[in-house]
């Protein structure tokens, strides 16, 4: 693995406190060695959406290079005797050697569909639990929203702006996720910085309620932004306030926002009044607790541009995707084998190695084909399937990330990637109402 | 303010853009050192709750101190030609020199509550506006739904073990604010380490699929864990896990895990079972998919104690506060002073500095008393209501935080406060249906 940032923080207690327990036991009785294989899979799609998208891949494998216990972590461990002294020696030599094969980050998933799959000892694989789904399934539930507000905003722009309705650092996650899953811009400028984000943004109420009259905010913001910028129109009268803009700023206003009222009602009013007033090409954003129904609701509306804050950083009614991260094979006392899974209830698991494809018809999706070993033998079903697209991609190989995953560059390949394999969906895919997922999950065995 | 720690890393950039732009255009007309009053309130109870419980301000406090634009801040604003190179300067200097006074962490509110009251000129206000909202919105939400699962709880503990359906950063903010709010423990180690919260978890179902009978995997965890531990007992079928826990631990075993299936009928089997095979004192822990409902709903249960994972990271229902901050009163280009309030829609607010108390009769809350003032005077009602009990307290007095809320300390201080202002609340306010907050909201006038 590549050396750490020497300035960044440990990501190592962001760890359930059982995880070191259960490794404290397994050095003990000698299964800490056991060879595993623990899978990341969502046992449903949050909210009966038609499809998922894998989002959190590349910050996930960034926290990876500083996920090691360090003399600050380790003291807090033997101070409040969480594990043994053998254990905490064994934390403090932890770094992750195994691969780790996954969904590239931008792909869509459904249920079963085996999003990560950590090879390793048990000890180094069961130590990533909390860190892989805290991640996974935030990330992975804000881009499940804004990829249908993408499909519903069509080719209108979309901003993400819900920085203030989500934890501090989970706002620059959401808009990442936002954006690889179709928005065009955030607010967030950290965001902007870590991601290569494109950030907007230009005034809020208390711009206007900063000045004496709206003329005179309207003015300064003009002076100091330009005529291109947009003005915030809704502080008082609507119509005034269109009035008052294209007063200060002449016709070539590059845009009004609003904020409130009844979006369809009032942008076919605003745009009424801009074109009378000569304003035709000055642009309408509307950022009013929109969601995915809102904006779809708004197509035949004169609006140019949205802005979501709430519901896309929350999920839009599934703030988590409910990712589990499942042993599903290892190997037995005589290095055999085996595969395993809970039986008992309803939160059975498969067992067993996966490999992974989507099945295409004429380059339309027809199914999440599963590919289930027993044993260690290649998982290659690819002959048996020549329109299959494998979804597997190798992340991280003996301990070494592939950094092309990683940073500004992952994120738009992220993106990209999304865009690509969108376009394989059939069109039932992209209703917004709830339904089965839109594609099978089809098991088979290898072999 | 107290010297920030030199590694923490700067969260200025947490900031939505257009808090910059409104800057940039402040500085250029002069506006930018109007003293401000800005406040941090909800308009209403997310989920239609009887209470909320505000989360988050120590959080918020220790955040501020590292809330500069250093170097690498200001390269990527000058790169992304942000803001204007005046501004650049003016905030390369950048350091709140204001004043914020605001409800104790864990204190209760209702719609309209001033939870935080911002004082400063525009410019150095109206930059805290994502970052607080952010974090108060986040933690209080979490608080919200962690109190009602104390109330439904009862005197049996209750853990938060929510982390992996929470952003990684998120998860430890979440565990803190569920234990302000009543919660006894965690299962994340960062926020044990960061917080000074207990700690609690033994092993996962992978700790007994690990192993090759189960048998096998009860008696590794006792011979590491003591028999004090918790024993995961739903792996393949319950009542053989209970009778091989009973035969390998004995009936001293410290408890077992339920974590599937229909939980009432389950525990009450489990509880038969235990007590017939002599381990009477051996404790039943639930973990299955509870919210505050579920708990309610296990009250007759033989049930000992509770972990709860997604419902409380999620704010059950609720993902974030909604809560909002708004200029509510400034200066003039005169110097006088002018309380202000967006009057367009739905979305107004009310204008004016404020103080607020909470009237109470022989020791009940009976109404959030919110006094308003359009001016500077002194806002001290409590003469007039002798009874009512002050809410604001001083957190950053010209710059200078007060210690005495931040870090674990802090945490503790809160976690108690919520506990003695819940006994305020009249009965009715713990029912968990949904209804119209449990006390009203007085707005009355000052002077």
């Amino acid at each position: 693995m590549t050396p750490r940032d020497a300035q960044a923080p440990s990501t190592a207690l962001l760890t359930d406190r059982y995880e070191l327990t259960m490794i404290d036991a397994a050095l003990r009785d000698g299964t800490a060695s056991r060879r595993c294989v623990f899978e990341l899979f969502g046992r449903r799609l949050p909210g009966a959406r038609r499809f998922g998208v894998v989002a959190g891949t590349g910050r996930l494998l960034q926290q990876l290079r500083d996920f090691r216990f360090g003399d600050d972590e380790l003291r807090y461990l033997s101070d409040h005797r969480v594990v043994s002294r053998e254990t905490l020696d064994f934390l403090a030599g932890y770094r992750f050697s195994g691969t780790i094969r996954g969904y590239r980050e931008g792909e869509l998933y459904f249920p079963g569909s085996p999003i990560l799959i950590v090879e390793g000892t048990f000890a180094e694989a069961v130590v990533l639990e909390t860190i892989a789904l805290s991640i996974l399934n935030h990330d992975s539930a804000v881009a499940n929203a804004a990829a249908r507000m993408s499909i519903a905003a069509g080719d209108r722009p979309l901003a993400e702006m819900g920085s203030r309705r989500a934890a501090e650092q989970s706002a620059v996650a959401a808009a990442r996720a936002a954006y690889i899953a179709g928005f065009d811009a955030t607010s967030n400028l950290e965001a902007g910085r870590a991601w290569g984000i494109p950030t907007m943004g230009t005034a809020a109420h208390a711009w206007t309620l900063l000045h004496d009259t709206e003329e005179q905010a309207f003015r300064s913001q003009i002076d100091a932004l330009g005529t291109e910028t947009t003005l915030l129109i809704d502080t008082y009268d609507i119509r005034e306030g269109v009035a008052t803009a294209i007063r200060v700023a002449g016709t070539a206003l590059g845009g009004v926002r609003i904020d409130s009222g009844d979006l369809p009602a009032v942008a076919a009013a605003v745009r009424a009044q801009l074109d009378d007033l000569g304003a035709t090409a000055t642009k309408i954003t509307v950022t009013s607790d929109l969601d995915e129904f809102a904006i779809a609701a708004l197509a035949a509306s004169p609006v140019d541009s949205y802005g979501v804050g709430t519901s896309v950083v929350t999920g839009s009614g599934a703030p988590t995707a409910g990712m589990v991260y499942k042993l599903v094979a290892r190997q037995d006392a005589g290095g055999g084998w085996v595969a395993v899974a809970k039986t008992s209830t309803d939160k059975g698991s498969k067992g067993g190695r996966k490999a992974a494809f989507r099945t295409l018809d004429e380059g339309t999706a027809t199914s999440e084909l599963i590919v289930v070993s027993d044993g260690f033998e290649e998982l290659s079903p690819a002959s048996r399937h020549p329109d299959a697209r494998p979804l597997l991609v190798t992340l991280v190989e003996q301990g070494e990330t592939d950094a092309g995953y990683e940073g500004a560059a992952g994120v738009a390949a992220a993106r990209a990637h999304h865009a690509r394999v969108r376009e394989e969906l059939p069109v039932r895919a992209l209703a917004l109402s709830r339904s089965d997922p839109a594609l099978p999950t089809v098991y088979t065995d290898a072999g």
